[in-house]
């Protein structure tokens, strides 16, 4: 089963964006689609999680699974640890990866989380 | 087709909470079903929505839809409101209330949007 990686791409970080730049959400997004999706997940850009405070922020969701918001993530130094974060999360049936199996940012800078719609 | 208002019952709202006393996300859950869950919504209780610097806090998703994270919520002045946005939300096909039509508490205290599933 996919799960989707949801990458903010409108969000500037709290900083101002000059014309004609990429915004660190959109370069987030297209330094994860470069480094490479792993076995079962599709990245996707998103328009707006509504957590622009927070941001750069991602959200991960997939079918029967608890749903995650992760915030305040730099293009320049996360991407590895979030496809690994997404790689745990796609292995598991429900989404729940044990808490040490996950990267730190995913421990220390998680938004929020939704229950499965099923339960 | 039915939408789901998770509530978080185990935020404490970032106060203590004397032994033997229901936390205020317990007393939002009760509050919430005792009023009365609108036409194709039902309440459900959650085990942490890993928000809790934000509390009360709840959650709204269906199939189809973009899924929301509000925060803030007073189980004793936000009920109505809360049961309001939720039955304008179970209304849409896809979750997008028009800004005007939402209570300003989900204007104004969105932690968090998920896009659907499907997108």
């Amino acid at each position: 089963m996919t799960v989707t990686l949801h990458v903010c791409t409108t969000c500037k970080a709290g900083r101002p964006v000059p014309e004609g730049q990429a915004t660190p959400g959109q370069r987030l997004y297209h330094a994860l689609r470069q480094a490479g999706a792993p076995d079962g997940v599709r990245i996707v850009p998103a328009e707006c999680l509504s957590a622009c405070d927070h941001g750069c922020n991602i959200a991960l969701t997939g079918p029967g699974r608890w749903s995650y918001v992760y915030r305040g993530l730099d293009p320049d130094h996360h991407v590895a640890d979030i496809l690994s974060g997404v790689a745990a999360y796609a292995a598991t049936p429900d989404g729940l990866v044990p808490w040490r199996e996950r990267p730190v940012i995913f421990r220390k800078q998680s938004l929020a989380r939704i229950p499965p719609m099923e339960s």
